[in-house]
């Protein structure tokens, strides 16, 4: 089979660079490369691998002769795109929220659901960042029988994207310096503040991102409606990290030492669990790395069967751009472009 | 009934200051009033009620004619004083642990359980921040029968003292220029960082800090053993004010619609909670105010009679200095000095 023709679709934004960057440190093989973009982006120059990219405005026509598009464009350019690219034979790995939940498009977390990358019809999407990051420490323990999840989401500005890193910034600033700042991408200062939104709100009081932690984990592990999940996601002011304490309910017995032991010989996680010598993950451990990170796994107090463990990484890169190069990886090792 | 003699213990300290403060805006009647610290902190000036004191070095015959301590020195300090308080016919409203789960201490918050006040054999313990404000959330709803209770906690630095205070704000300066930066307050950097973990490490690999929203929780609603406790208590980089994600399962079938109107009419609560309009409440609305602000009022996904709700409030305030004056009021109003 010959090398795949790829495109890096949103190549100039906070997870498009990251993307691009991971692209060559997990060293995929390509036939050709090219990067895209709005018209307003279009022109930048990218590195990659010593070369120098112009990066081009996204067409249709764009996407003739290409086989893998690695999109991060928002939703409403990949629903205009996605149609195009399909239609000309390639396939799109795409992270916005516009195709999660159709029941023809995969959802998928590489070492997690890679079998059904077979099912893709053109489209395969990438799930939210903080259901990503949960899933690699979910899916080594589902033969438990998970009974109950309620997750609670300390989230980082980075996934609100570039704009919402520098106001983070200046807002910080004007706040050390006490002067006034006016928040535009948050809905509430976000300097030394916690705000519990993320997202649109939906009709029964959550937030469009909770509900995502609560279908994406569903169709992601194939649980049924026995497994019952709630979730509450706040922004802290952190740039790049999401943490997340989780508590889990299963049917059967488990003990911390058993989900310690499960845990550090899973796929993607590494666990940093010393509490009497103050390790534990914090965001600053995640931030740039690979792994999730879990710790303070323990008894959980509240259910019969319970686990309550805090788990931590960084949310640019397995809950967007490492996890759609990852797929991108094993669509070309399984053939599947 | 005369009024009472009253001494600030520990008047120099983050909340020593606000409860001076609110001991003034809550217009406590006293005979006299003196204020205590530490030999390092004696000498020091604080202006009340327009006049100026000196602060004094607490020694046991500092407690000579007072008939009410509001103390708040830490826990070793309330331990070395209280019983030379309780020796001279005074009575202890102590902030720190030192005395919380002693069977002979009540654990009061104001407006929630001021009945147990009776039972003080001279010492009254004030509850730690974290349980302090969900007390008041769930106090009038435990009629409804509290089956499970999760919480997670997003804790303010203030909370760890004056020096912590400082520390947030010189590591996020450092930060900022990319300077490195020692913590040493903090067992991790706390700029742009989540911390899990407040207190010590028990054996079962909870905090102190949890496990005090788990039995003072039981101590101050008199729960039994049918109601489950979980927490997973976490710092952020936030000056002043806690933020919690509460869980709950009831008994008895509840909906938010009725939580919200029990919550409206409640003592020390404020309910914001009109999310269309981007209405719920963060540690800005809470800093610097009394009540506890609860919002996100919904359903709860994973629990049969659930609700999941946000909970904020100033932890200096409800957390510690505003209830030991309130707890200072109601033993007035109730003679029990």
């Amino acid at each position: 089979m010959r090398k795949p023709r790829i495109a890096i679709l949103g190549a100039t934004g906070v997870v498009g660079r990251e993307i691009t960057k991971i692209t060559e440190e997990l060293n995929i093989e390509y036939e050709s490369i090219k990067f895209l973009s709005s018209a307003r982006s279009a022109g930048n120059k990218i590195n990659f691998k010593g070369e120098e990219y112009i990066v081009e405005e996204a067409k249709p026509d764009s996407f003739n002769n290409v086989d893998i598009v690695m999109a991060s464009a928002g939703a409403s350019t990949s629903k205009e795109f996605a149609p195009e690219i399909v239609k000309r034979g390639g396939l799109i790995i795409d992270n916005s929220s516009a195709f999660r939940m159709d029941k023809d498009v995969p959802l998928v977390i590489a070492g997690v659901n890679d079998e059904d990358l077979r099912q893709h019809k053109g489209i395969i999407a990438n799930p939210n960042c903080s259901t990503s990051q949960l899933m690699l420490v979910l899916e080594p323990l589902k033969k438990f029988g998970i009974k109950r999840l309620i997750v609670s989401t300390y989230q980082a500005v980075s996934g609100a994207g570039l704009a919402a890193i520098n106001e983070l910034r200046e807002d910080t600033i004007a706040n050390l310096e006490g002067k006034s700042f006016e928040n535009k991408c948050f809905k509430k200062p976000i300097s030394f503040n916690v705000i519990p939104q993320i997202d649109v709100f939906c009709e029964n009081g959550y937030t469009k991102e909770e509900m995502k932690v609560v279908n994406e984990t569903r169709k992601i592990l194939h649980l049924d409606e026995n497994t019952l999940i709630s979730c509450t996601a706040a922004r802290v002011p952190v740039f790049n990290g999401h943490s997340e304490a989780v508590d889990i309910e299963f049917e059967n017995e488990i003990t911390p030492d058993v989900v310690r032991e499960i845990l550090k010989s899973s796929y993607g996680v590494k666990v940093i669990d010393n509490p009497d010598n103050y390790e534990y993950p914090t965001t600053r451990d995640a931030s740039g790395n690979n792994p999730v990170f879990a710790g303070r796994i323990r008894k959980n107090l509240a259910f019969k069967n319970g686990i309550s463990l805090w788990c931590v990484a960084d949310n640019l890169r397995i809950g967007a751009a490492l996890n759609t190069v990852r797929i991108c990886k094993r669509v070309i090792e399984m053939g599947l472009y």
